[in-house]
């Protein structure tokens, strides 16, 4: 019997099935140095030690700062990857993302997943199975928990079809149902040192910010960056896993390359509070030249003190887009929108 | 008199002689997230400070936890190559290496080497050295020990040939002969987190597994893992430094990948115990596609509670090989096998 | 009103005018590894933790190390990007900087700039700003401080241009105002371990060494560098930036890279006491293979027990130029030349 991971199949998913998902991945000041080399990220949590203690955010044990909120996406969405969509014809979506709290070096993810939903496809070669993970750090308390759903092969087309159930997912996180991070304070928050003057009341609904400047990918980068994840999709690494013999940059890539030059603009968005929904709508490849813009779609007020909360859209796109552009009239995606990315940031009020 | 290091010849070397390398380097935690970054490596103890301490590997001083075992082989034997073999005409081999001690972060590693053969080609313009090395931490424990031989030129073909000694070296390490790091016991081993189900009495010997997974290389990756070990050849780094103008990869880069390759049906080959012997067979340049398989060679029990070892013949190929042919029938190497590693893991019975 | 940072234009800048950069940045052992990934550099201070202590350097909690000098500079110099020279026509030069203390990871590094001149150019277009930088730690003690010089933009050609005033810079730091780090002794200096047996007296004044090892550039490792110092200069990472459609290698790319080199003749060269000047001559960009040579410029004693200052010229080339020529008969920097470094290093007695 063949001793490597053939990946799950549609079949191989039952309604209530818990997959515990290898591997264990403790978080270093090695992994915040790593990011630091592959994204153009300033801001002053991540950054500063003495800025993320002027906040409230410091390690459990008193030591260490909270690395990147993305850190902990990526690390715990990577292990879910090898049993749930190593067979993936496509990532439909993921919804109810939340970042109930910051991940500190030291830290020790685990992630497992919850099938809560079976949809066999009508042409009876493909079906959707919904997950709901949960990431837990080595005190078992829950750092990130989200939902997604994916297209995935069935090993043998005739496998009888499993009953449909298919969950009831938020259109986007509420704003009471938002965690906000233990300690978190802005009440004396250094907007000198964080770059930018802009507070809560400074953003409108509706406002559109471009953030300017641009980053043209490389091979290298979008691959180490996706293999400190222990991602281990096949598209990302080898040009012999394609048709066109290119490699594919992995989704969270052009996430984590906005989230940062969304600084210009978007300096103190500190944190990410959750992630509502992701469209990752066209393919990016080395060469391109990544830019983005964030439209603002939303506002709340949180109870902790001097916190509030922005809903915004963030767009990557593919060559700068001065017009902001989501839609055309059509009702598509603009060409050389990448990534539409509805997610809640946490600001000083 | 010219103040850079012309590298020692042949007639340098002498029969007993003992070289202190420069430049002693302590391993952190960045360490093992640029390696995390360049090589797909998901194999649980070094990637879980919790996995580790409950298979009994926690650092001297209670923290930290176990590196990539190649890590320690790769800055260990990068010391070597500027008095041992920057004047090389080729590396001929190494044997008996045996790892210790795994190297937790914060331990420094110094290498020295003793000359133990010598041996005049008929050309009278190169010779044969032969080194046993051994790198200690800053406790002067030993953490790992190899002989090595490699072609170096003559600086003066006139210069007297050594008597010649030729050193009776293992052709595989005894299993007996072992060193099981302090403390490890794989009693309780948590099989779910490490990612596989099969342990000892799964492997059989003769058994093959592909590991079916490929890595294209880039410059820049093979480049800066070289580069980490403070490995100075100028091939792998200059451009002008051979006749094609291509950058040749690292043999030890290719090892390290195959490592990580070989999670895939091997992940519970948590511990690297010896290299036997290591052939690179072809050279490797960035735009090649790497794969790997193992055959099992042997089988041993060890003294430590719930460990067994495994020999392992580690194959990387440019491209896949999918019937895992290691020679053809002319008993040369079959085309695009670039690697040929014999070795011993430790996994749990 | 938009959001992003359009920069600072000539007009924005008056005498005396003190600027708070963002953001702070905490220094990590990943910083340390992501650096040695990139350059080659083995001095044996930085390299070990243990080499370190036994000169008298460990972090002021007892624990850590200092990083390499370089890394200081490069955090603090990136800081002062966005606030000073995001408009800047070109960077003009910089002088009397000088190393305080070594850093150490966990330190976090805060700049603040103050305007000590101001000249418009005649042409009305364009004006000299000079800025004096200052890098503290979280306890506020100085790290660094250097003068620089850029051409800047005016926003409008009409405003009126500033009273001219331009400071009286050092042509180079005297070697009474270098300061010794707290605690260095090089009395019981191993020089096994630092890799060469080259002490003070064995330089002379107007001596050359040319480095030997070359190195070709990739595009991701100068984006990887120059991105980890938050340094925000769009030519460095987007091919939209220029006509030319080449991403320009960061000047401190091409500073980090010459000083690794180096390390061949001068492995004893520990620490980095003063900037004096610096002129990048040329562009670099990937593909270029990078040579280096050194010419001693002075030599001085020092207070401190067994240590020595000698003031060198670093040049670095593009192919490698065994003559070592810095400029040609007309005056001019020989081709091939990038950079023109003076400075002040502390080596053993």
């Amino acid at each position: 019997m063949s001793k490597t991971n053939p990946g799950n199949f549609f079949e191989d998913f039952t309604l209530g099935q818990v997959i515990e998902h290898a591997t264990p991945r403790t978080i270093t000041e090695g992994d915040r140095a790593v990011y630091g080399s592959i994204y153009p990220t300033r801001f002053a949590v991540p950054s500063s030690a003495v800025f993320a203690a002027s906040v409230g955010l410091t390690g459990s044990n008193g030591e260490g700062h909270p690395v990147e909120d993305l850190i902990g996406f990526h690390v715990a969405f990577g292990k879910t990857v090898p049993d749930v969509s190593l067979n993936a014809v496509a990532n439909l979506g993921y919804a109810e993302c939340r970042f109930h709290a910051p991940i500190v070096p030291g830290d020790t993810i685990s992630t497992s997943s919850e099938v809560i939903g079976l949809k066999q496809n009508s042409n009876g070669k493909t079906g959707v199975v919904y997950v709901r993970s949960t990431a837990v750090n080595q005190r078992d308390e829950v750092v990130l928990d989200w939902a997604r759903w994916v297209m995935v092969h069935k090993r043998n087309t005739e496998a009888p079809a499993p009953e449909t159930v298919v969950p009831e997912l938020a259109p986007f996180v509420a704003a009471e149902d938002l965690v906000i991070p233990a300690g978190l304070d802005f009440t004396d928050y250094d907007f000198v040192a964080a770059g930018e003057p802009h507070r809560f009341d400074d953003y409108e609904v509706g406002e559109k910010i471009d953030h300017v400047d641009g980053v043209t990918l490389t091979e290298s980068e979008h691959q180490q960056a996706t293999r400190l994840w222990q991602n281990t999709a096949k598209v990302h690494f080898n040009v012999e896993a394609r048709p066109d013999g290119n490699r594919l940059v992995y989704g969270g890539h052009v996430i984590s390359l906005a989230r940062a030059l969304a600084f210009n603009g978007l300096a103190n968005a500190q944190l990410i509070a959750a992630i509502n929904a992701g469209a990752h709508t066209s393919p990016a490849f080395a060469g391109d030249t990544i830019y983005a813009w964030s439209e603002v779609l939303d506002k709340a007020e949180t109870s902790a003190p001097g916190v509030g909360a922005l809903r915004l859209r963030l767009v990557a796109t593919k060559g700068r887009d001065e017009s902001m552009t989501l839609k055309g009239d059509d009702g598509k995606y603009a060409p050389g929108v990448l990534l539409d990315l509805d997610h809640w940031v946490l600001v000083p009020r």
